[in-house]
């Protein structure tokens, strides 16, 4: 059995000493998610990836915006795949953008997206329609020139959320990553029930009560899926399947007021007996 | 060889006599095109399906709004698929939506379109992000209060092309289609060049040069793709072959102004030696 004390800190993101001994003949590629903005080990994943020629795809769905050692998080790998969906750091409404290093790659991807159009009156491979509307094109535009703001008050959002929440014991949070720049775009808490007093379902139920919409992301684990059922153990993963039942994500966005933070955190914390808002100089409580 | 003049009538849709030699055991649904919003040889598609008991999917695209002996396009075949992308009658700017009647099989489409979930935390089926977005559903339900408006303008257009061109030698153009209410999408006009004196390819051109978009709906055909080579053989569709390399899709929408259609009419018809703007009493011509 795992217990969330037990998950050390590189374990936010996979565990590479895992990757190699999943390699077959018929292993082409790398394909890791940077899950809850948090940033893979790209330098031991690349290491291993050229060792094998395999390419590497992230899906950086969550990291709009990360730097790490001072780079754009698009530029690791072979392909990094963006979300803009509505309920990113930096939306479109809905749509998605590929950074990729080869042009001839890029080429492929552009007439997959377009129906397998070359050029005017050539087509020359098989596609569909994932093309960014006209209307989530401007709507992005226009979001683009608030991205970085978006972020430095996404920012002040954690460190209120971190300030009710951080040290609680039975409570886990992502810890900072070194090297690199996050995009604050989740907050995700890991509740330990035995350590906490109460289960990640409780405290769900109890924000949904109050109209507060926390997520149970990602539950549940892909490979618990009905539709997969007898074709994966969800047990050969076993962190994943466990925080996968511990986890929430907490309400996160710019215009979250701390009022609303420190409502969202009380109800949180009034399972734990031991509860007390935490007092510094900078918080003024709820009046 | 065909010849424009000698396509029938029942042609400007499928040859439903070529549909039963096609189906094979393996054979589980026909699936069609209402093509420029023509509406196919319904109840003779839906004798045939019943008797070997297969679906029938109709790719209903061209044909929002249109009705067939009073019944609405959707409302025929196991399942009309219809688009709502911005060069269409009714649009969200890019979306789709499907007209089903086995709740079962509408089930089966929610969860394709949603990820695979049935219900909040079962996902029972393999699935994709296949959702209108909120901002092209909020398009779409502005729009709809226009749709029967945009379609009376779109009427007055196609009128007035047809009083250019019809009857214009070498000039094929849609019938009306007995016991349908036309939702008016689109101006198909064939070329042949011998008859006509230019062929489409040069009429398209005249117009690219004055700044007007007309299209080579659909060309190339499909099974003449460069990723097809070798897989089909067009001349086994050579009236869709045939027409492919002639028709043009005629700039058609509300706001196209009267004077703007008589310069592309005058454009058309200037390759033509025997061209004259056919006067009548509602004709004003141009200043």
């Amino acid at each position: 059995m795992f217990n969330c004390a037990e998950i050390r800190v590189s374990e936010v993101t996979y565990d590479v000493d895992k990757i190699e001994e999943l390699i077959t003949d018929r292993t082409v590629a790398i394909m890791l998610v940077h899950v809850y903005g948090n940033v893979c080990n790209i330098e031991e994943i690349q290491r291993i990836a050229d060792k094998y020629g395999l390419k590497v795809i992230y899906d950086a769905a969550h990291t709009f915006g990360v730097k790490y050692k001072d780079q754009g998080i698009g530029s690791f790998g072979s392909v990094s795949c963006f979300s803009f969906h509505a309920t990113k750091v930096f939306n479109t409404v809905e749509s998605v953008a590929t950074c990729f290093k080869d042009a001839d790659f890029g080429l492929e991807l552009y007439r997959l997206k377009n129906f397998g159009i070359r050029v005017p009156e050539r087509v020359d491979g098989m596609g569909a329609n994932a093309k960014i509307n006209e209307f989530c094109a401007a709507m992005g535009l226009c979001n683009l020139r608030h991205a970085d703001e978006e972020i430095i008050k996404r920012k002040a959002v954690i460190e209120r959320h971190m300030q009710h929440l951080s040290g609680v014991e039975g409570i886990q949070l992502s810890p900072e990553q070194k090297n690199v720049n996050p995009n604050y775009a989740y907050f995700p808490a890991v509740f330990d029930e035995k350590v906490f007093g109460a289960s990640r379902n409780e405290v769900f139920d109890a924000l949904v009560e109050q109209g507060i919409g926390a997520r149970k992301y990602f539950y549940p684990l892909i490979n618990t899926f009905d539709c997969f059922y007898g074709k994966y153990d969800p047990h050969e993963t076993p962190i994943a399947l466990h925080i996968s039942k511990r986890v929430l994500t907490l309400p996160l966005y710019a215009e979250l007021s701390l009022e609303n933070m420190d409502i969202i955190c009380e109800i949180i914390l009034s399972y734990k007996s031991s509860y007390r808002i935490k007092e510094d100089e900078n918080y003024e409580g709820r009046k």
